[in-house]
This record gives structure tokens, sequence and C-alpha cells, in this order.
């Protein structure tokens, strides 16, 4: 599958990152895989988003080789993250962390911990405690105390308000 | 100036950050500034992007307090990047280091150096020699050994084949 590439005339290898993960929707698809929500209708019921632009995305992060797709039951296929696709945890975390600083007012609205101490990660990812950088397979994530500017009521935005261990199938 | 919000429906500070930030072209305008590419025209010259649109993303930037907007002479303004501008410097040096990693197949296309001591930044943005994240005011950088899949030949893409400090005017 060949895909328009989106910045042709740019050489950086941000503007090539973007091609794979820069695109509407993608990096909100890329969180809730870290988050567990990996089949396709979970997918689409969590982020409301229509199946065709769903679809086109999954089947960009396999291409790019961010995501595997495999089958979980007879006829029913999932979309898992790849090493390269982990890699990107920072990345999302660090963004989500920013957002929580300077455009959420009451926040935060999701907090993340290391799930082998329990305490809380810095911005950066670390934790304080530990001196190391959990791997999203360690991290634990739960609602915060601020508000959400809305409050979603899909089955899987009601199972991420329990603590949740990442990549663990919601 | 009030702009849609792209994820109404969503929650997640993620997709908060991403309606600042996610936007097309927009993490290659915070690199530029980043770069020290601040001043419109040369924005537009090395992005070669429709003016329009640059205008569009540099005013939300000044909107969501990322990026403000400052004469340098009389009649002639440039963009920097405010505090909260200046935090995404690890999301963007992640992502382009990601990139780097998975997507550009002979090595690196651009490198970046503590600038105090010389050495190489590591993948997640530490200075391997000092123990330190330096911020981007001392961080030089210059282009790798790998081959860009273009050669741009615009006078701020040829400014920045040289050594050069982010944050310092191209």
């Amino acid at each position: 599958m060949t895909l328009p590439r989106s910045y042709d005339g740019q050489a950086c290898p941000l503007a090539i990152a973007l091609e794979v993960v820069g695109e509407r929707w993608t990096l909100l698809i890329l969180r809730d895989l870290f988050f567990g929500v990996t089949r396709f209708t979970d997918l689409q019921v969590h982020l409301d988003v229509p199946r065709a632009i769903l679809s086109a995305r999954l089947a960009r992060l396999v291409d790019a080789g961010v995501a595997e797709r495999r089958a979980y039951a007879p006829g029913r296929s999932e979309h898992v993250l790849t090493e390269a696709g982990l890699e990107l945890w920072p990345i999302v975390h660090q963004l989500m962390q920013w957002g929580e600083r300077h455009l959420v007012a009451d926040g935060p609205v999701r907090l993340f911990a290391h799930a082998g101490c329990g305490t809380e990660l810095a911005h950066d990812g670390g934790c304080p405690a530990c001196g190391t950088a959990p791997p999203p397979v360690d991290i634990e994530t739960r609602p915060g105390t601020g508000v959400p500017r809305v409050v979603r009521t899909d089955r899987i935005s009601v199972a991420l308000r329990r603590p949740h261990r990442l990549l663990t199938p919601v």
C-alpha cells in the first residue's frame, strides 16, 4: 500500500515522522493502542471517528511498521504496537503532559504512575523514586482530579476511569 | 481570535494539545522557531508553505500562548517561542530522533550536541557526558552523514548546513 507523502519537499526526519504519525487522529489512535484499546470497534467507539478514517490511519501505521494487525479470535483482528511503535511513548506522554500543564485549567485530567512503586511519573516520563524511565508496560494510568471538558459515556471511556495498566487489553 | 476546536468530543489533554500543535505544518514551524528561523519570509522560504497557511498557523500559536509576535525593526515582526513553546522541545526533538531511527535508511540527517561540552545528545535529549537534559539554548545542531531525500537550496536550508546554536537567529 502506497500512500502519498505529505511533506515531499522537506528533508527533515521530523517531516518524515509526521508523514506517519502527524495525520489527524493518528496520535490519538496511538494513545489508545498504548492504553490497551486495540480492537477496531473499541477504537471507533472511543474516538468517535469515521470508520473509513480509522481504517486508513491504522493501515498507514501498519504500512510504516508502527503497528501490527493480528487475530485475537477467528475472523477478528486487533492492532498492537511494534517495537518502533512502543518507542513513541515518550512523545505521546510528554505531549499529553504539556497539554495538562498549559491548556487544562484545573488539571491534571489523567495521571501516570510507575506500577512497580506507585510513584507518579514526572513530566519527562521518569519515575522520581526509582530514577528510571519506565516502559509503557510498567506504567499504570488513572483519572486525575481535573474536570475533563466532556465526560464521555462510551464503554471504553468508562473502563478507563478505573486504574489500568498500559498495554493491557481494556 | 477564536478558532474551531478540532477534537471537540475528546476530553484527553493530548487531544487538546493537538488542537494547538497537531495541525498540518505546525510542528515544522515550531522546529524552525527552535532553529532560529523566526521571520515570516524566512519561514515561508524554508517551509515552502502557502503564506495563508503559515499565517494561520502562527496566529494559532500566538493565540494559544506558544509563540509571541514581536517587532525586530520598524514595521517588521518575527515570532519567538514563549516559555510554554520552549517546553515543546523534547517532543520536537524526540519525534525527529524517532524518524531518524526508523524512517531514514542511511543514518542521521541532523545531529544535536550539547554546546557546553560538544557531546552528541542521546535519543531522549540528554547529554551522556554531563547527565543533564540541555535546554534548546544550550544545543548546537549540524547536518549528519545521512543523505536527505531532497537537498533544498533555499537560503535558510543553506545556512542551516553550518553548525548553528538553537534559538540563535539564522
